[in-house]
């Protein structure tokens, strides 16, 4: 019935690798299965490193979920660790392996090979990036060194706003550091679109963080107290410690080595069983592209997801053949914590979508994480990308305190099943007051889209596209304490009494604090013949 | 280009009928749109009432919504509380009211019509069952009343452990009183299959609360002390105050004496757009059918959010006609919480599947709130029901003390999209440590499910349903501190050298802590040619 290699050889022993190898010995208990990894740990929670140097997780060994022993008794794998994959032979079907304490060589035979090698971060070639006080986290060593010599530092840059570079940012400022994070882009989380991440530049500033945005690195000097870098702007950040976080590269040279196809950013090029051009080699994780299932264009998500259910897919291949289900494709789905705010996104970001030339529709919501009258809600921002033509959804992005992590996972479930705005509309969410909304946030943003597409809502994505009559419909007390430049106070309970205050001759735009009363305001005036506008998200996220 | 009424009348002013009505101004500002309420308050949070009771929602105001003189302010309506419809004349187009203070009938023209008058709690007719001491809580002043008796008492008896039931057990224990609760069935939620409720029946009992599970109320009988309640039992119940939630009944009265279609259970039947037999009539809310978008069958859900969402689908219809989107039918989402859990369901149960002679297949696995690793992650139990035929997610249950609103709503999504059992295990979630699993439980009951099918896991639902070879797997320590009953320990890393320990000619079941390791222990017995099986949710769910 199934197939069942003699020799299953994995080279990688982490998310990617270890998925395969447990999900190999599953489907076969006689088959060997040997792990090759180059450092000395196999199976850690690569995800958590950063909240061990930071302390929310104060135990070490709660990162170190497996150890070669603990395989070996479970699921009777023959872990080598600190053993390197030098060369594969594919045509004999053996892998040249070289001993990193040792330096030995010696050759081990598969009949089915994964490649699981990851991706490594990146490091420029800038000068003096070779200092030791330049650190970057891929493995529980890299933590251990990062831990030690952050004790005897006062100050670190983060080099990189991207999800990791702001979780040691929140993690190193909650043990006392005087943290700098440099970004290039000038946004932090450059996958998601600039205006979603601005309360966490905030949030990040508020806890004084230094937070250079729309800067580069131009190089390093060691001076007495640590490093000082110099920045493209021509500014100089002296600091303790730097840490590298600008982002990965796939670790494809051994598969390139061995004439395996690679794709146009270096990513092994797998079929959906997760095989390379060589039947018997199969590839998984950060280092392969993927199929994108939004768009059907080719990607690469260098996350523990995708890499864990490739691993899965890879061993369900090599013994079910055929009848092994295929991967779907990424979809991209992530989100970060920093401090008390949550971002992240699902599918295509606006930027990307204009990048690809793809036409899209957008708006932008709020809502309350769940009913807005029990204590403790507090309010979610959505941004709803979707295909004009169909109206299935593109993508999604959402920012706030509470429930982020929720919202996205209905946008990447919806995404998976295809699902229009009409779909979000009526998405039947559960309700009870402590944990949702008889509409929920994701229920309006469909509302919103297809009041869009049905013309009874004309958006204005941000107060900057804002023609210059500016009508502000809250109530006095809220417009006078944050008050919207250029916008004229009347609030909506008085509107329809004070149209001859406003010019019909051009177009008014609408703005309230949350962009709901907005959008009841611009259809008071379109029904009574005006060209009016709603102001998306409101002064709550344009102010 | 809109169609335009010259007159809405709305029967019903909370959450179906304030919807409708606030819907249909955004498509017209110069309709006259009458809301007709019985009460003195319109468009209040029906789902907030318990927790004003228990000081949750220490401000009343936080549930009084909306007043007649705001929404006259926001949305020019014409509310008319103290009102009721007495009768519809339907050839004239025109509705008979009565006002509640002073008796005085008139009669109001429409040229649409939406009924949206809602459900009301049952009350048996049961000998005593007027008392006064025993109330049931649906608006504003049945909550004031209850809350101002609660007062005086110290003991209150909830008869029905729904979600009101529950909510108001909680709410009523965290002011100090000795709560008892009474259900009928065998269980508390009977919406939900009864071992996934056993957590928080167990929570309900630490908290000190009488539940009485499978008795009934043969009648009340005034006592000086309050009421003294008679079971079907025979046991004998005294209390200071009791409150009736053992379900609601469709107020059709008006609509069944008009001639509108009426279904088998009471319920007014309306078509897509939610309108009735009568094209000018409309009917949304608790007091109308709707479709099962799963089995395709009729059903009544009486809930917040399908009641809002079908009062918005009418008006749309009233004013676009035909190309208004058409309300999907309702899955039935719904989640209570009860203390530090929660339990809820979308979907089909396994009991309704029985009942309905569906063919499906349902495994329950556990798995971590977010990244185990990570503090504070608490245990889900994840229940799924899918078709044999193709896969398809008929239904799932969850309870747990943190996510389980948001796996619900992945498998309400889910649903919806008519994803299978091999979409749930590809999902592509939020993962970060703080907030979700690399292979989250939904993905997790995916696996499971496929594993299922493709007869890799053979499941056994519960320990009662094993035969008498049950092996233990976990380590000694656990198997000591939570013996299961009759099984004999040998724990996974031991199992593959102990093989001659275990009966060859007899069925093995295999239980673990959670699930997953009996799992891997069936599988190394299967593929040594043992009839393994690996019992479902572990010590965790059964013992």
């Amino acid at each position: 019935m199934q197939k069942q290699p003699n020799t299953l050889l994995v080279i990688g022993g982490v998310a990617g690798g270890a998925s395969a190898a447990a999900r190999a010995r599953r489907h076969s208990e006689h088959t060997r299965i040997i792990v090759l990894e180059r450092g000395p740990d196999v199976s850690f929670a690569n995800c958590g490193l950063p909240y061990h140097i930071g302390g929310d997780i104060p135990d070490r060994e709660e990162l170190a979920v497996q150890t070669p022993e603990s395989l070996k008794g479970m699921l009777n794998l023959d872990i080598r660790t600190m053993t390197e994959a030098i060369a594969i032979d594919r045509a004999n079907k053996a892998v040249k392996v070289r001993s990193v304490a040792t330096g030995e060589e010696s050759s081990i035979s598969y009949d089915k090979l994964v490649l699981a090698p990851g991706a490594s971060p990146l490091r420029p070639p800038l000068p003096g990036i070779d200092s030791p006080k330049i650190m970057t986290l891929r493995n529980l060593e890299d933590m251990d060194r990062i831990k030690a010599a952050v004790e005897s530092v006062d100050s670190v840059a983060i080099i990189g706003a991207g999800f990791i570079g702001l979780e040691m940012a929140e993690q190193l400022h909650e043990i006392g550091k005087q943290v700098s994070v440099v970004e290039l882009q000038p946004q932090i989380l450059p996958q998601v679109d600039a205006e979603m991440v601005r309360p966490l530049e905030n949030a990040l500033r508020d806890k004084g963080i230094n937070l250079i945005l729309g800067d580069g690195i131009q190089g390093f000097e060691e001076i007495e107290s640590g490093l000082s870098a110099k920045l493209n702007s021509g500014a100089t950040l002296d600091v303790g410690l730097v840490i590298l976080s600008i982002g990965v590269r796939p670790e494809s040279g051994l598969a390139r080595d061995a004439g395996l196809e690679i794709g146009p950013r270096g990513h092994v090029v797998v079929d959906a069983w997760q095989r390379t051009n060589d039947p018997d080699v199969y590839c998984v994780g950060d280092v392969c592209e993927t199929e994108d299932p939004i768009l059907g264009k080719r990607t690469a998500i260098p996350l523990g997801g995708p890499a864990n259910r490739q691993g899965r897919t890879a061993a369900d291949h090599i013994h079910l053949g055929d009848k092994a289900l295929k991967y779907p494709g990424s979809i991209g789905t992530s989100i970060v914590r920093v401090f008390d705010y949550a971002a992240g996104i699902a599918g295509y970001s606006e930027r990307r979508l204009k990048m690809e030339d793809v036409p899209y529709q957008t708006v932008t919501v709020n809502g309350p994480s769940h009913a807005s009258y029990f204590p403790g809600a507090e309010t979610i921002t959505l941004k709803l990308m979707w295909s004009p033509d169909d109206g299935r959804v593109l993508g999604a992005e959402a920012s706030g305190k509470d429930g982020v992590d929720k919202r996205l996972d209905i946008i990447a479930t919806a995404i998976r099943g295809r699902l229009t705005i009409d779909d979000l509309a009526h998405l039947e969410l559960a309700y009870a007051p402590p944990f949702g909304n008889a509409k929920d946030v994701v229920n309006v943003a469909g509302f919103a889209a297809g009041n869009m597409r049905d013309g009874l809502l004309l958006p204005v994505a941000d107060l900057q596209s804002a023609g210059e009559q500016i009508i502000d419909v809250r109530p006095p007390a809220s417009a006078e304490k944050k008050p919207v430049p250029g916008a004229k106070n009347i609030p909506l309970t008085e509107l329809r009494g004070r149209l001859d205050e406003i010019d019909r001759s051009k177009p008014v735009y609408v703005i309230c604090q949350m962009g709901k009363t907005s959008y009841f305001g611009a259809r008071i005036l379109a029904n009574n013949g005006y060209e009016a506008y709603s102001i998306l998200g409101g002064a709550h996220h344009q102010v």
